[in-house]
């Protein structure tokens, strides 16, 4: 059992919230992986964050999903949004599972890393080098999805995390970016990463 | 609770059977949201029959995990696959908790599909018309991963699903493909379907 963030009642968007939610389990599955992947126990740490966070999410929409719930009718469709959140909430369970092993230092066994191969033509770890073309960019402004189909899940710079960074995050030299995508993509945001390239 | 397959113990290879689990508990997971998405109830009921093979193979993999136990050595590290495993088990037990709600008809509530949306984006569900340039093709001759992210996960044919086609597989007009990708490519992948284009 994880620990409960603090939290009060707050009135929120059941579907927001939702939303929140599953974006959260699928970001989470991906990132547990990449940890143990590359077997970074920060980025564990990190999943077993938000792994609260989604427990205090969990909270909130049952909460307000009942609060909505005037009558039978409202209440049998409110069933149907808690019982897809709580989906969402197993499958972050199950990020956090894998993310453990790595904490507990048991999640590198080769036969585990061989059954992830599939998983690594599509995670990738990659630091910006100084004459890197993304240096200094926005990620707005690389277009990473629309254009080779890759998302940035996490950066780590220096000592900090960011998770899930927002579009108009900058690009900085060094920064040791965690991407998914398909694997042309992310092979091509590797070489992009690492070195100039005369042709985007 | 599912029904297990009927099963006799056969030894097999660990390492390909949590493979297998793992990459079955990711499409499942887009079926799953496929099936709510599309509210398609054959679509669950595909979801359901996977999460029966998935028991079977976890069941598959946990005895001979343990008949390769020979020391404690071996057995740390046959523990830290068994949790892999579960994980993959535990999402493939969300997808079929999503695909139930569509079986039991609460599964398209337009709240639901709005949290969604951004799912929307990724997953489509396109009918091949008579003049498309993908017709008569195999898949691997599209070769639709490398080109433009997208992956066919099932196709309905008449009354027949081919779940997770294999890359051989002919596409037959009026077949009923569910793909998913980055928003771009399955946004091509459907004009490619419908009809026709002159440059590809």
């Amino acid at each position: 059992m994880t620990e409960l963030e603090k939290i009060k009642y707050k009135p929120v968007s059941v579907r927001e919230v939702l939303t929140e939610m599953k974006n959260l389990s699928e970001l989470m599955i991906d990132l547990a992986y990449s940890s143990a992947l590359f077997n970074n126990v920060e980025l564990a740490r990190e999943v077993m964050e938000l792994e609260k966070h989604m427990d205090t999410l969990s909270y909130l929409l049952n909460i307000n999903a009942m609060i909505a719930a005037r009558d039978a009718e409202d209440a049998e469709r409110l069933v149907g949004i808690s019982k897809v959140a709580n989906a969402t909430d197993k499958i972050s369970d199950a990020a956090a599972d894998i993310a453990n092993l790595v904490l507990l230092g048991i999640g590198i066994h080769p036969l585990v890393s061989k059954a992830f191969q599939k998983m690594e033509e599509r995670l990738v770890k990659v630091m910006v080098s100084p004459d890197s073309e993304i240096k200094n960019k926005r990620i707005e402004e690389l277009d990473l999805a629309a254009r080779i189909g890759v998302d940035i899940i996490a950066i780590r710079r220096g000592n900090k995390w960011i998770i899930d960074p927002k579009e108009e995050e900058m690009i900085c030299e060094d920064d040791v970016i965690f991407a998914r995508g398909a694997s042309k993509g992310v092979k091509k945001f590797k070489r992009m990463a690492e070195r100039r390239s005369r042709k985007v």
